[in-house]
């Protein structure tokens, strides 16, 4: 099924929350073989929904790609206060008036544990819907929602509160849908091999529909994904057309580059790799001031391969903490491979772990000089058999410096636990 | 001036990413009293941008309320990857053929530190226009953006990476808008006050037009927000009131829960106090794994104040970085008070350190009891003369645990500096 989202409220439109009920949708349907076919926000204005609702549903009629849906869901603007129009634009499209639904007042009645009577007007606008439509219970919140029929296309209403909004979709949405269609889908993540690259490597191989490519770079790398949405008949042989064209993709990317074969990000991938060795590693922090710690300890499980780590942020604590030689430091400064290389060597003496990581930098955005630039980063990485550092240049503010530091530092611990440094 | 988004992207629609370009535009835009007539997502998919610019562009040229825009930004869509379509769709719309810019390709060479002819193919597409628009510097990233006049109404494209999008808005959408209205604002930060109480405190006082109230809860804290858009010829007399009426918001706020009169976001306002006591601060952390060291180190000057910080994950971490007795660990456990005053003293004694903070906790999912649920963590903060330590039982998932541990730590470091603890 095709499905639209319409988001009401001038809180989205002014930059006062982020949007996250599009996103929540989403999620809820894109596993069953549903797909979005637009998002649309506007403000709190009966006129303005008006219009949207006269788009969606004369662009569904024309059979226009983009607008058209087989389900149309609005969410937002059904609160109890002077800015929750939903309703009365719903009404006023449809040319009905709006009616309290006895059904919707028993609700709002045992939600609030008052007899009806006693509930203010204010309140009891909650239950009204448009005439016609049908009241959807909310068992989170005091605003029902509604669904009716609009020229042809069933139109879902809910609360735009997220957690009222997701509880209300799987309750009513869901079992409306049929589920004909399955998105199949194949995922990882890469790191370190730059989307120019990528573009080059993947330039021979050709995509028909129903297969779908997406790359998307963030902090964490590129995740890949290959994706088709098919009917449930053709599942066997769409999945073996699926993993024919992904093997194609894996082959064409470097092994090193790619993260984890089954799709587990960066920081899972370097936890499952230690927790397969029964490893323990360990880190020496400079200008990332704990970053890096943060992501090894951020899944569960983590403390069977994390036990302790050294925050040296003045050259005084790499000595104190990590036994840095006064002298290195004083010849090669803080941000040298001889330091970053005593740092990892203190570090791992000192924590007794497998395996160690020491980052030391210029985040910024002062400390920069000109051979030194801001951004300017050593990470090295070890064990008790090999030690390697490398000199980086990361783009962007402080928090991207040390952000970029941390995830760096990390793709490095997973080469070197993989026995792919080279 | 009347702004349309329409940002395009699979990944937007498919939940694989929030979108928070809508609203760092609006963030943008709306303090220079612009407004955001609506925001559109779309695919990449040619013929659905092709169908949302025929639709704004004609609701513009009707006068519809709703789509009726001055300018329209396009985000996403530019990268080097086949799934980059918005160049294609706009010239496709224009029925223009696609070409190579010139100052672009120097702009792409100057970034990517590599002469024009050594660039490969898929990167080069960076540097491409739709014929007859102007292509515009990206000063942050490889892909270049454009801007043309289409039906009359200037239409930017901005790649959809958000740092990217956020700088080149500023660098080529902001120059070219009329600033007649300016938002006045007071905003400050409360942390430990809910926002029923606030509610209550704040009932009686009452608030005409145009004056605005907001008050959004993070992480950070409750941020309160006091604004009014203001014709600028009118500046001055509406600087007066506003001030007038933040003094009588502020007399409604405990003391305490105020981060800092100026504004300052809680992060700044430790690092002040320090800074203007000239002290150290250091951290022991277990839970948080380096989460509370990355908040203390996250701005500028942080070296002024963070020196060190241990961080201790396992029970023999705690013993051999901070000489927590075994004994103290064997019968109170880890998650005890004992364990955190005892991590705190470590801390403040090995560090040498003026104020010192330990966190120990259960972040889950797995490891809670019911005498230590998930989400049960002790915090000690000290200096040479005072210790305390309290105990949490924080909501949420484990990072939802892990970050408010973090700021509540902060929080307390804060309470302790500025001697409001109690």
């Amino acid at each position: 099924m095709k499905i639209g989202i319409i988001n009401i409220g001038d809180e989205l439109l002014s930059g006062k929350i982020l949007n996250s009920n599009q996103f929540d949708l989403s999620r809820l349907l894109q596993p069953l073989g549903h797909s979005i076919s637009f998002g649309l926000v506007v403000g709190d204005d009966v006129k303005a929904l008006g219009q949207a609702l006269d788009w969606v549903l004369a662009k569904s009629a024309s059979g226009d790609s983009m607008a058209m849906v087989d389900i149309l869901v609005l969410t937002g603007g059904l609160g109890p206060t002077r800015d929750d129009l939903t309703r009365e634009a719903v009404a006023s499209y449809l040319k009905v008036e709006m009616q309290e639904d006895a059904k919707a007042m028993e609700w709002l009645s045992a939600f609030l544990k008052k007899p009806a009577a006693e509930i203010p007007l204010g309140q009891r606008v909650q239950a009204t819907v448009p005439a016609g439509t049908e009241a959807l219970r909310n068992p989170v919140g005091t605003a029902c929602g509604f669904r009716g029929i609009i020229n042809g296309i069933p139109v879902y209403a809910f609360p735009g509160v997220p957690a009222e909004l997701k509880t209300m979709a799987a309750l009513h949405l869901l079992p409306a849908l049929p589920q004909t269609q399955i998105l199949l889908e194949r995922s990882l993540w890469t790191f370190g091999w730059s989307e120019g690259s990528q573009s080059s490597a993947f330039a021979s191989l050709k995509l028909l529909e129903p297969f779908r490519f997406s790359s998307l770079p963030n902090q964490k790398g590129v995740n890949i994904t290959l994706s088709c949405l098919v009917n449930i008949a053709d599942r066997e042989s769409r999945e073996r057309d699926l993993d024919f064209l992904w093997q194609k993709l894996i082959d064409a990317m470097p092994p090193e580059a790619i993260v984890d074969l089954d799709g587990a990000p960066i920081t899972l991938a370097v936890q499952k790799l230690l927790q397969t060795r029964k490893a323990k590693v360990s880190v020496a922090e400079s200008c990332t001031g704990g970053g890096l710690a943060v992501l090894l300890t951020e899944l569960p499980g983590s403390s069977e391969v994390f036990e302790k780590g050294y925050l040296t942020y003045s050259n005084q604590a790499k000595t104190d903490l990590l036994g840095v030689d006064a002298k290195i430091l004083a010849v090669h400064g803080a941000v040298s491979e001889e330091t970053a290389l005593a740092m990892l060597q203190g570090c791992l003496n000192r924590s007794g772990a497998d395996y160690a990581c020491a980052i030391t930098g210029i985040a910024g955005p002062g400390g920069g000089s000109e051979d030194k630039p801001v951004g300017s980063v050593w990470i090295a990485v070890g064990s008790r058999k090999l030690s390697v550092a490398r000199r980086f240049h990361f783009r962007g503010n402080r928090s991207e410096v040390r952000s970029r530091s941390s995830f760096t530092a990390l793709n490095l611990l997973r080469l070197l636990i993989s026995e792919k440094l080279n």
